[in-house]
């Protein structure tokens, strides 16, 4: 079945937007570079929402809600994050509109002119750290453990669906502390944290990992961050931890007075994740016939289909069994679906939740029926089966853990085998060029090096792994002296 | 005890804002016109939107996300619709910045003008429809029924925590159908959504109406309405559902093909709440010490303050007993915190847990544990007694169902209490300048006179009720003749 889909081998950038618009998971929209998210992708967001969200309440996180906007000279405050961010933005100078006198619709008041401009946060690092000027006094008002559901802006000249767009949603978490330490733990919590959802939710393993000095965000003293294999074996980020060190409370001048009465700067950190991870998750996964989603955030995980004939009993017996189906299923919290709609045919609706990747399909036949059967179909593989009508609520829970692990292990195993060391230059390249994926390679450790390697290879350094294994060795590119392997990839 | 909260008999204003500000709920912000939402308000605001989001979802809507940019030119497109928004506005005409050659921070970058400046929603019908022009081609596309969560911003120049705001937050459901009369249902059945909601959960009786021609929704044929009364007796709109006929299909060029392959064009509904609702919950229930929450609502419904002493044994009875009842109202789906911070006394506790609404408070003392009982407080009466701890968690939980329908009796009967039926001009000014409250009054139906009330009385049409009883008068201010009451009131 073709559908329409380029398949990954003839096109994989063609094959990933085909998937995400004929999936429905987004939409292009009037305007240049932001999206529209249909309802499929939205509930996949929202899915991936909650469980994260849980695991930030239960690490101890509050939500909160800051303004879009940031007025303009906060931005330059901060002599970092203003390099890194302040360039492209979309930029707020008017409040009001008129009628054209002239007929022409409306027109922008010259009247209404913003005494200073305002910027649609690209990021909140600034107007939080204003704000939490006003909320931190003492060490009893810390840690202050706060994180923003939000959408924000980054003007982009070269979008893609999800994986780059000028507005995405994201969270943001901002926290604050009383020590260096304490604000360090708190950096790697969450990056465990984003590393265990994508690995147990998005059945995406990930390489956990410390930024290079020119890979960091603008006015992090360390980026940690995970990195997630795409099967084209590109890399992609999938998440951000940043130690701010004191960076921000010094530029918003955030002090607190400690036990002893001392007035000392805040710690901080920052750390999110955006609707990208739509993006990670449809080219981890999905295949030529469309998206394959993982149970655990599957808006739907189980569709049932039934298949009538003309006998009227049959399709009444057909129906019954459905809805008692339907509820020991949802009894034990599957989110389940009975299509009984007669204006579409079986073979339509197999294809069309094949292509938006419902986990698992059950058929309800009349002459299956009779035979106290169904058949079982899982998206990951294609494989189907016939199982019997008294265990079929049992094996569909099983198979959709099952198809949650089968999914990681096979990624696991992909970015495994697409993980190699090479020591020499041209095996680098020769890797790049013919194999892709990740690379683990010795580098010299300087950012001179790091850009030579990238203008040469167009692969940069997507992290230095945790608890990386210290050798000896030489630089790939230089032949300085290493102490260590990196990992290399042309990325997302 | 003050807290230093003004009363709401010397300036309700001041109190209000005393309120948000010291319960935590919300805090000024550096962007004028925009608010912090703290956490306790964004806790609060995501029961209700978690609540509201099930309503949703159980009469059929899907939520999506459009984009928070709108070109210009769209806002023109529907006529009414340009009148009623285009004016008040954030206009982005810039999309980057850069460093000021002089040094003074950052500027804009005078070379990265858009074209066609872009409007930040005010509200999503004019992107929404030129959307559901590419999703919408058949009968069989349709009903297509979308909700989005969102921030908006329409600038204020006078503005008030949560109840007007440049910025804030709202869902707005915006859905197409093939027939009018499909339509007019879908407006009807969200208002009373609406209606359920303020009731059940915000414990808000409201009335059920539908504005006159002057207030309707820029671009609505018709626009229903649901008004609370708060605690001063003024009327507070709590939320809106629209038909908006064929006005943004027409606009956005959005036709159909039926069963007999005619092409039509599609009707409309738009529907929305925002976070004004959380200023609303404030007006409507909260007292000199602080906020009242409805149980439903409550980000945590009991807490349990232990007042331990130098008892060790004791201590740990107590912690032992606190872990058991925690478990037990858990179990039961209670929001439930245990206090045992020892840095704070147990007076500032109450204060606090007053002072943030919290509906149950649970005080377990030493002595009172060795008589196996407890001090019960609920906030909405500050009622205590001692209860058996055997009985415990099913008494608090029972307490709080009646605390909820307490609460919503209290206020329908204030509500009631302060509606009056007035027949002359006279009666109606001295009812609103004396006793404030609704004002039932018979109105000659012109938009002119409606005007002029307002203009005499600052009094408005809030709504004319659904189901209005007729009833044969003469207009308070015209002595002209009318066949039916409308409700006036003071409002926010």
């Amino acid at each position: 079945m073709s559908k329409g889909i380029t398949s990954r081998t003839d096109d994989y950038a063609k094959w990933y937007n085909d998937i995400v618009l004929k999936s429905g998971l987004a939409d292009y929209s009037a305007v240049k570079g932001c999206m529209v998210i249909k309802p499929h992708g939205y509930a996949l967001w929202e899915n991936m929402r909650d469980a994260l969200d849980k695991m930030f309440k239960d690490t101890g996180h509050q939500n909160a809600y800051f303004p879009i906007f940031i007025p303009k000279s906060f931005l330059s405050k901060e002599a970092d994050h203003v390099d890194g961010f302040a360039k492209e933005c979309a930029v707020v100078t008017h409040y009001r509109l008129k009628n054209d006198p002239n007929g022409g619709g409306v027109i922008v008041d010259p009247d209404a002119k913003l005494e200073e401009e305002l910027i649609v946060r690209p990021t909140s690092e600034t107007i939080i750290w204003n704000t939490y000027k006003d909320w931190i006094q003492s060490y009893r008002d810390l840690p202050l453990l706060i994180n923003q559901w939000a959408n924000v802006v980054r003007w982009e000249m070269r979008t893609r669906l999800f994986l780059r767009t000028t507005e995405f949603l994201w969270q943001e978490g901002h926290t604050a502390h009383a020590t260096k330490q304490e604000a360090e733990e708190e950096t790697q919590r969450m990056l465990e944290v984003y590393a265990t959802f994508a690995e147990q939710f998005m059945a995406m393993p990930v390489i956990r990992g410390v930024k290079t000095a020119n890979e960091r965000f603008a006015g992090a003293v360390d980026t940690y961050c995970i990195e997630a294999m795409m099967q084209d074996g590109k890399a992609l980020q999938a998440g951000t931890s940043h130690f701010l060190g004191q960076n921000f409370a010094k530029a918003f001048d955030v002090k607190f007075q400690d036990v002893d009465n001392n007035h000392e700067y805040v710690w901080a950190t920052s750390w999110g994740v955006s609707t990208r991870l739509v993006g990670a998750l449809v080219m981890a996964h999905s295949d030529d016939e469309g998206l394959v989603l993982p149970p655990k955030l599957a808006p739907v995980q189980v569709v049932i289909i039934p298949i009538f004939n003309k006998d009227v009993e049959a399709k009444a017996r057909i129906n019954d069994y459905a809805a008692q189906l339907m509820q020991e299923l949802k009894q034990q919290g599957v989110r389940v679906k009975f299509d009984n709609d007669e204006n579409s045919r079986p073979g339509w609706k197999f294809a069309e939740y094949e292509m938006k990747g419902m986990p698992v399909r059950i058929t309800l036949g009349a002459r299956d029926m009779e035979n106290n059967i169904a058949e079982v179909a899982r998206r990951d593989t294609k494989a189907k089966e016939s199982v019997a009508l008294e265990n079929l609520s049992a094996h569909v829970v099983q198979l959709l853990d099952d198809i949650q692990n089968n999914m990681y292990n096979k990624a696991l195993k992909f970015q495994q085998d697409n993980t190699r060391r090479v020591d020499t230059w041209d095996e680098f390249v020769k890797v790049l060029d013919e194999q892709s994926g990740f690379v683990s390679a010795h580098w010299d450790g300087t950012g001179e090096t790091e850009e030579k390697i990238k203008e040469l290879s167009k692969a940069t350094i997507r992290c230095i792994p945790l608890n990386n294994e210290q050798e000896a060795g030489v630089c790939i590119l230089t032949g300085k002296p290493s102490t260590q392997r990196v990992l290399f990839a042309r990325a997302y």
